[in-house]
């Protein structure tokens, strides 16, 4: 089997990608480590450094390796920030996840595995349930779900075998901390390692559900082995929501460090998010989850041994005006 | 008041664009001329012939025009197309509307008046409600439907005011009947001025409500006025239910011909689409709408004055999968 991963160099992406290896694949990734490491690159694997959003290198990327399957999990997955730069957001997170769709249609692709986010959820009552009919609030959430509804377009049109994932708050060994725009437990760590308070906006009464990278990797990368869930759509993660003070205390606690936070003012985010994940039980043997103090012991073991990261400002802010403290 | 409209070479747009000018706005036409034509362009509009694609351009325009209104009326209304051309439809639908987006938050624009579609509803049970949430089933009503939701958003995050509707099947002078891909009235009025026998997918018991240009062309531009409008999203079009073979026989009989009709294979499509009306008529002056046969009598005139047009292949089809007969 000869199967593309999309942002395989990414933190998601590059965990699927060894457990695809696991299982015989011949692996190809196309990530173009605007958030990714070449380290995180299973030397198994053929790398090609370049963009989903280029479409001529895509075209001629399908055209050679005729793949059998396509992980897309290339994205700028930055959901705050998102509001302030839509035009890169939809080129990023949209057409690039066209042109893999254009081309998956093309070449016949078995199947195009999808992450998508909770993010298309936008502002129900949780738990998030994959019956709801989403109604995203900002233009990441916006873009993964036409994404996924032109998934569903293009099944329904072209017979083209999908199955998207709603993933939310994953983190571990791997991740990419040196990103001040996401991914909360990779910001606080990094702000500890450089001896800087935690930032939290708002009250931090803001309920996540962490999800440990073990818990979904295995499972998105041997979905496709299961029929069923082509054509279905699954929110993936971890169940217990904590708030982001309970999460600012277990990092301390977990990096050896006394708490030390600033809050700032809150910005535009949905306030409860987590999700029921009894449909993917259904579907897919999930083995009981690695908790959040398991979890973060496992990745603040991991981060001290590599050290901090120098943050990037994102270069082209396209609206700047209300930008959140800290930004 | 200066006012762009986007589209405005185009059906709606140009009808728009002179609503505008009557009640004394200073109007900028912006259009690629890809479906609309130069002889639409009300004489005292100034006309900038572009893409709302060109960023460059875009940015340029609302810096020289510091413009209070935006009408964006610009897209490729392709519906049935859509499928077949993803990229150039998201290209054009969505990112097009993004550069507006962008620059209207920028330069403080007064209200963003948007025409997204009834497409944007997938296939409920009509008649198609405000207060449904919306599923897109193609990747034209997907791309109306994520700019609709990018507005939103815009507006909870920068304070933009929009107006958005979503018009069905208008029809009226000055249509494009050379687009063998969209409004079955003009594609049935340019095959009868060829001699050809009309075409209709299916059985042709799908049912649609047509709208006649003058119901909605002056709402649209008044809609501004209106202040309890912003914020909010209307249906809008006529509310009479036909079968496309209702149709069929109405328009031969305004045309002056006998009935000649093709049948061909049914295609990807929503079934039943008309919309109800009752919330335009809460917040607007709606008078009697025209109904069918004054319409396609008032239409019929109008071209047999100015005669066929020859139909443009689309030039670049991305995917050529079953493309539906007569394409």
């Amino acid at each position: 089997m000869k199967t593309l991963v999309t942002g395989g160099a990414g933190f998601i992406g590059s965990h699927v990608a060894k457990w695809l290896l696991k299982d015989q694949h011949e692996v190809v990734i196309l990530d173009d480590l605007s958030g990714g490491y070449v380290e995180n690159v299973p030397p198994t694997a053929k790398f090609i450094q370049g963009s989903v959003t280029d479409y001529p290198l895509v075209k001629d990327l399908f055209a050679a390796e005729q793949f059998d399957y396509v992980y897309h999990l290339a994205a700028y997955a930055a959901e705050g920030l998102s509001h302030f730069i839509r035009r890169f957001n939809y080129e990023n997170n949209l057409s690039g996840s066209v042109n893999l769709i254009n081309q998956s249609v093309l070449h016949r692709v078995k199947c195009v595995v999808f992450t998508s986010s909770i993010a298309v959820y936008g502002s129900p009552q949780p738990p998030m349930v994959e019956t709801m009919l989403p109604c995203p609030e900002d233009p990441y959430g916006i873009a993964k779900y036409a994404v996924e509804l032109d998934l569903q377009a293009a099944h329904h049109q072209f017979g083209l075998n999908t199955i998207i994932f709603r993933p939310h708050n994953v983190y571990g060994e791997g991740q990419n901390i040196g990103d001040k725009y996401r991914n909360v437990i990779g910001i606080f760590m990094n702000q500890i390692l450089h001896g800087h308070p935690l930032t939290v906006f708002g009250n931090g009464e803001q309920t996540r559900a962490f999800t440990y990278i073990d818990d979904v990797a295995p499972i998105i990368a041997r979905s496709i082995e299961n029929k069923a869930a082509y054509g279905e759509i699954f929110n993936i993660g971890g169940s217990q929501p904590y708030t982001i003070n309970e999460l600012a205390i277990a990092v301390c606690q977990m990096m050896g460090v006394s708490p030390n936070i600033t809050h700032f003012e809150a910005r535009h985010e949905v306030v409860h998010a987590y999700s029921s994940h009894e449909k993917l039980a259904q579907y897919f043997n999930i083995s009981c989850p690695v908790g959040l103090q398991e979890g973060l012991s496992k990745m603040a073991e991991w981060v001290q041994r590599v050290g901090p990261r120098q943050t990037k400002e994102f270069a082209e802010i396209e609206i700047p005006f209300g930008l959140p403290q800290g930004w």
